[in-house]
């Protein structure tokens, strides 16, 4: 080693540096240039600041978790058996985990599923990212909704998919919207692959699928020969405890659906699902396999353990109400500061509220404002692909306390009335 | 819902199963053709049969770690820190994990890494799946050592990604070899975006690159414009103690090291690292995020306490002596029973000896047979690309016991002594 010397001095690294950026430009794949920093990831760089009130992260809230019991469980997994949580595992999970996973599902009104054609995954996150190597190549499109998660757009830009929008009213995805966009694009010959959807409490909307839709959308897909993405990580999380029904329920071979502990137990340990149409198993399950050669064994251990041991039903009882709450003051809190001309859905579930303001405002310039004024949101740009000014902005209620809550709406709300007024 | 009534039988069921695999048929991506089953999978699940000596798996011996303390961490964590520790964390892992990689790392002789370009992964699995991503367009060239681990070529081949391996010779990959590879392929007009290499106790061979070829390796490759992706995973586990050098440590800005805590650690955490340029970092920084959103917090917190707490240089030193002891006991075993004709080779470290047959034998039809014997090994063509017959095949000492091995080899050698003879 060592022939060719080290540079010495910081002068010359930094040469050095610049020649192999230069250098190294032309080994990007085409995919590296779509590869984007999110908007979203500054605001929650800016939400860690002290005495800001954020409503911009979904994070869960995890107070309530029994914390003394998962640590024992955790001793226990490691000191007992140790041998097998910190060894390899199978690619698609662990049997016990996947069948665990069928009972959970059931609770969500799937009760045909079986744990063969269940496969753990790194999060749901990489569910999606593992749909799209199966499924899409550059140039694809993928629909979903209007607003839809920010995440899955990066996955969706980072894989080269053409992502189409589709619009949603205060009852969903619009279903004549779903088979017009359809129509077009399949005339235009263009290779539809997938309709990425979640129709419960859509993040960042809030908003569900109203049921009367719900099999008009699986039948308008699947008449298109279209796959359908169910991505349901908030279906248990229904204030009123009496899940939506999902997709997946009744259409087993069209629907692809996708689960996750991170919100009814606890996102840091990165374990979520897919259940997967048996004819699709194979190549979605090695796919997988070929991303993370399998998933953490002692994560899978230690949520086994927990809804082993643990009253997990009563748990998700437990943040439901708590969610209601959160979701109530943040409601009540609107109507009681916001200005004339704003308006905002009212979900039944989960952990965001949206909130629309009069056309031509953009929110994304008002993010500073706010933040000078103690609060902040994700604007609503960060939630349909593209670079267009929204007038939308996401807020979220899960992670903060009713007061904050009331606190940050309180403070939104003059930057949002000066807008509205500069606008009018 | 349930406009549409479901099946009610098993042969509706099945019909309906096969009328959606043929229509969905036209959905998979061009990648979803290239991604295969590797023969190495039946061979693990074989390998779990009562009575078999699996010299199969790579899995490191856990039995050494001290259980009772980590899993003491573990409960420490989850009931004094599990608020952090179950929630999201960043995208590139936790400062302070990083940070104490840096000192992994400088145990390895990399002594000028910034704790900002580590990237913490879902695995090394993971950093190579992301190094695909950003990269790498379907058709593009990755050369690697001929033989090379079956996880990486799995990824490749998810990618569409041209793999072309390069000979190795007893000490390493051929650096003459690399040159003429890469000049007939870029005279070709072919675009060869990285190499992929195991320089030390490479997987599958055992082989370690010769210290006077490592910097000729980079060089050859920054001369052509190509990157250098550094697998190390075993680095640590050189038998006597002194790390090989590696490519990274005179060569920041072009080669991206990857390294794991699966072989000093535990692989059932999935925590591995990328240690890449700062010119690439941002990239492969949101390709990564874009994959699993975040690594799991609590696996890191769990490591980070690993690492403060535990005489972890120690713990490595007792699987070093513990691997070359059961090195030694396979080498012994080779020579005692192996018939005339078979050679292996002599690894310095890591977890593998690879055995070569005589020209013209194929060791695949073997394995049923050394089944059949009570023995199992990983037949060599699942280390190159491709499908073409291997007279090679990898034993794996690092998970068994000394006395297993030797019963293991014992049963190997008859099988392999009566293919020698019916080639003769």
């Amino acid at each position: 080693m060592g022939e060719r010397p080290l540079p010495t001095n910081e002068a010359e690294l930094a040469l050095a540096r610049a020649a192999a950026a230069h250098r190294h430009e032309s080994l990007y794949s085409e995919r590296a240039a779509n590869i984007k920093q999110s908007a979203v990831r500054d605001v929650f760089e800016i939400s860690l600041r002290p005495g800001l009130v954020s409503l911009a992260g979904g994070n869960p809230f995890l107070q309530s978790l029994p914390l003394e019991k998962i640590g024992g469980m955790a001793y226990r997994i490691i000191t007992e058996d140790g041998l097998a949580a910190l060894q390899y595992g199978g690619g698609q999970g662990t049997e016990e985990l996947r069948a665990q996973i069928c009972e959970v599902m059931a609770e969500e009104g799937i009760t045909d599923a079986r744990p063969e054609n269940v496969v753990v995954t790194t999060g749901s996150q990489s569910a999606q990212d593992v749909a799209c190597k199966v499924f899409c190549d550059p140039g694809d499109v993928v629909l979903c909704e209007d607003p839809t998660y920010v995440g899955a757009l990066n996955t969706f830009e980072a894989h080269q998919i053409d992502v189409v929008p589709v619009a949603m009213d205060a009852h969903g995805l619009v279903p004549e919207e779903l088979e017009a966009r359809i129509a077009e694009l399949q005339a235009a010959g263009r290779s539809v692959k997938f309709l990425y959807t979640i129709p419960n409490f859509n993040n960042p909307s809030g908003i569900s699928l109203a049921p009367e839709r719900r099999q008009r959308i699986v039948d308008i897909c699947r008449d298109a020969n279209i796959l359908v993405l169910e991505d349901n990580p908030y279906g248990l999380l229904k204030f009123d405890g009496t899940p939506h029904p999902t997709l997946r329920a009744g259409n087993p071979e069209d629907v692809l659906y996708m689960g996750s502990f991170s919100k009814i137990l606890a996102p840091g340990l990165r374990i979520g699902w897919a259940l997967v149409p048996e004819h699709l198993l194979r190549r979605f399950y090695l796919a997988s396999e070929a991303v993370t050669l399998c998933p953490p064994t002692f994560n899978q251990l230690l949520i086994s353990a927990y809804l082993d041991e643990h009253d997990w039903r009563g748990q998700i009882a437990t943040y439901r109400s708590l969610y209601a709450e959160r979701c109530a003051a943040m409601l009540e809190s609107l109507a009681d500061f916001m200005p004339e001309g704003v308006e905002w859905t009212t979900p039944d579930g989960g952990f965001f509220v949206w909130v629309t303001l009069p056309e031509g405002i953009d929110t994304y310039p008002l993010l500073q404002p706010a933040i000078e004024a103690g609060v902040v949101f994700i604007p609503g740009a960060a939630f349909s692909p593209g670079d267009e000014p929204s007038n939308k902005l996401r807020l979220a209620f899960s992670a903060v306390a009713t007061d904050k809550i009331r606190e940050g709406v309180r403070r939104l709300a003059p930057v949002l009335e000066r807008a509205v007024s500069a606008a009018r």
